[in-house]
């Protein structure tokens, strides 16, 4: 069990899935399910979960199907989730105030542990659980706290330079909202992009 | 040219970031580019653009490569963002507020008409273009303006109930930002996910 390398790409996007399935069920108390009716909820088939979670070990066990708080450990697990990891959010404008207040990134493996913005109106007030600090004592935090990854929040004009910035100090991920790709980069570092816009154009093609 | 049953989902998925890219050098006053110039910037091969684009009837020339402002044009024109549809928002909390505030519409494809939220505090609040209206008038206004699409940024307790209300009232798709697969129900109309807590996950497990 744990990270392996001889697992696809595209079973891999689907594990989040599979955790916020099994944490439903967890907090509605289903303490077993089958592959079956896991397939059902999901619209997968059964044989595709099994071979899914088959890549990681399986955890499933002939007529009894799997055990719920067991497979929510375990995919947790996968997903590295208890490791504590922390993050920055870099650029506290909309959406980056939205984060900090609305999201709950502990349940997603990470401690929001410093915010940073550029605007003096901002620097110094508390959000959440955090300060927001000046964007030029990032690189001094960078390389004294060591964060895991960066939320980037800025305007996609700056994404570029920050980013690299980032890189060059130790950040070891990227969870990009600038619309920017910056995976095309020399950047060797895992990035997530959220693309708003590539979502609803998306949608405007598919609306009748 | 425009929407055919035959092309597939993966190269629908590509079409906002080709549209995305090609955007940028309009903006940048490039006028031409090769598939290879532009396959390289977007970390594809060359093939793999012609293929794609011929999907839809082509556009490059031989030994000219593509005229910028015509594929822009007709790469809008494929995802149907001249159609000026129409969305409303459900859900003004800090996410809501962010895109009302900050995401261009217009650019990708709708004019954005109509806020809604249950808290008397938003309720007759102007933002952005539009004036927050009380949940409570939600169906009439359906009935009455036939927006298109409804961007659903509510809790997910009330997910699943608000898309079956709109559905049945004529919304053609949802952009969904509740963190509940709205796909698996018996809806019929395109939905666009933004699952943050997936994306996150996957950077988890990325990181080392």
């Amino acid at each position: 069990m744990g990270k392996s390398k001889e697992v696809s790409q595209a079973v891999i996007n689907r594990i989040p899935r599979y955790y916020r399935y099994v944490s439903d069920m967890k907090n509605r108390n289903i303490s077993r399910i089958s592959s079956k009716e896991l397939a059902s909820m999901m619209g997968l088939t059964a044989s595709q979960i099994r071979q899914d979670l088959n890549c990681f070990g399986g955890f499933g066990q002939q007529g009894y199907g799997y055990n719920v708080e067991k497979l929510h450990e375990e995919l947790g697990e996968i997903l590295g989730l208890q490791k504590n990891r922390t993050a920055i959010i870099i650029g506290v404008g909309n959406i980056g105030k939205a984060l900090i207040k609305n999201f709950n990134f502990s349940s997603n493996g990470f401690k929001l542990i410093a915010g940073f913005d550029a605007s003096d109106d901002l620097v110094g007030r508390k959000l959440g659980d955090i300060t927001i600090q000046k964007v030029s004592e990032l690189k001094d935090f960078l390389l004294k706290e060591k964060p895991d990854i960066a939320v980037l929040t800025i305007p996609r004009d700056c994404a570029y330079s920050v980013a690299e910035m980032l890189v060059n100090n130790g950040i070891k991920g990227i969870w990009n909202f600038t619309n920017v790709d910056l995976n095309m980069d020399t950047t060797s570092i895992p990035i997530e992009n959220i693309h708003f816009s590539d979502s609803l154009m998306r949608l405007c093609y598919e609306v009748e």
